[in-house]
């Protein structure tokens, strides 16, 4: 089955002490379709001003990604810009151009509204549920989120919460939402929202799905070296659903694994920049780094 | 097999936002001792004054802890006094009385320097090795540290790597040693230190192990509520020298489960103030906790 994603389709221009990368492929949708596709076909809704690169319409045509849900408007792509200090710990936002994005709506193709597995990676909320407003009947559907949102669109997010199977989103933000220092306190208080799945985030320190079947805890792949951990957490949620909508078996059976798989396709999110390592990979290499974990969390 | 266990023996006295406990058994020593019998035999190698509460000796000898290596001198015993902020993330020394520690000698009986398995919980490095300059040939020697002898005595405690099987230190000192945020490229360096075996510390995000066999990404037991987690560093270690002494087979064979096993006992230390609810447990319910995270592991 195919994964429905929305969400925002950006040029990025990443600084690091060493590197300086203009305008990369980026996004929440961006990552995260590329990340699902190595499992399932993916249908992309967004929007790119005409100023977006033809290598970056290859790029998505390489991954098979349906692009007939991506707007292409008169006007500049979203152009994000932001700088990283040595350790990759902290990033500082440099500049943001929203182009075409600040009045995006996004309008589903006939073909979509029957999409099966949706994920509304990070945008606005309202547009969120404007996504879902166009679906008929999807069987899972997946929102991520940011900080931003929670605090300029807090009453759409928990309306939102109500209509989702899933919510993902990462410790800072499950402290901002509940107060909860604590990460398990934190989900309990969230699934009291509404969302039968919770997964917050912890960067290199993993995640923790929270579900009917009780708690997962999904490691991290071990990175000795991060180049560029933007679109990690994009990658995760998508390689997460990518790997949902091609399992056999109920999504209680398959969401421990997916986890997993969206946990590896983030490690190589992160050896390069932008979208450099995870496009040059193949399926073969997720599948040998999920096996592994395998070995790495055996005792 | 037994364990020999050094390091501080203390009364703590620990403040939260909603409670005050005075004088609780407390020290590196007590915690790791305690937590090490619920597996085997444990020798204790400490100092307390002669204001030390005889319940305290009782709990010891509640957990068959051989105390004739616990010496009893006049004057006070190791009084340290602390404050935790409501989320538990961060402590606040508010005394350090040292008393009968400050000119400890640790002197072991002739029947405990054949132990085979040592742990040099957390104490100045200089006793550290003094305690092994007493050992005939022990078959598995771990240290602990903490921040404090990174900067006092760092000259000390790089001879002691050179001289133990595995070293123990948190996310936070593994930086300060080896200058590196990332933990991976961290225990690459440490190895070049000495030790075959590193382990980082991470809290409530476990833990990592590597080794001759490669990494182990140890979980941290789930809770949802953190009474005090005074001693947990303490507990983990001491749980996982307790399970190896008594595991049959290679130290490599035993290890990942060993983690495991500390994990939970530290889960528990967390539970309660002081040792109060370590003291309580029995070792089914340990067990029962090593199960349970096998399955939150599983995919």
């Amino acid at each position: 089955m195919s994964v429905l994603i929305v969400g925002s389709t950006a040029l990025d221009s990443i600084k690091t002490p060493k590197a300086e990368n203009p305008r990369l492929l980026g996004g929440s949708a961006s990552h995260a379709a590329v990340a699902a596709s190595f499992f399932s076909p993916v249908k992309l809704v967004g929007v790119v001003g005409d100023d977006f690169p033809g290598k970056y319409l290859q790029l998505y045509r390489r991954h098979k990604i349906d692009l007939e849900g991506l707007q292409m408007l008169p006007g500049k792509t979203f152009h994000w810009s932001g700088e990283y200090e040595a350790n990759m710990n902290h990033r500082r936002t440099l500049l943001t151009e929203l182009g075409v994005f600040e009045t995006f709506t996004p309008a589903l193709p006939e073909s979509h509204r029957d999409s099966p597995f949706v994920l509304l990676a990070n945008i606005a909320p309202g547009l969120q549920h404007h996504v879902l407003n166009q679906m008929r009947r999807p069987k899972f559907v997946v929102a991520d989120t940011m900080d931003l949102w929670l605090n300029i669109a807090l009453k759409d997010l928990l309306k939102l919460l109500r209509r989702i199977d899933g919510f993902v989103l990462n410790d800072s933000e499950a402290h901002q939402l509940t107060k909860e220092d604590n990460a398990f306190a934190a989900l309990k208080k969230i699934h009291r929202l509404g969302p039968r799945y919770v997964i917050i985030k912890k960067g290199s320190h993993g995640s923790i799905l929270s579900g009917p079947r009780g708690l997962f805890i999904c490691p991290a792949y071990p990175l000795s070296k991060v180049v560029d951990p933007t679109g990690a957490g994009d990658s995760f949620v998508g390689g997460m659903m990518g790997y949902l909508a091609t399992a056999s078996g109920s999504i209680d059976a398959n969401l421990r694994r997916a986890l997993v798989c969206g946990s590896v396709v983030a490690s190589f999110c992160c050896e390069g920049f932008g979208l450099t390592q995870t496009d040059r990979i193949k399926r073969r290499q997720i599948d040998a780094r999920v096996r592994e974990l395998e070995k790495l969390t055996e005792f």
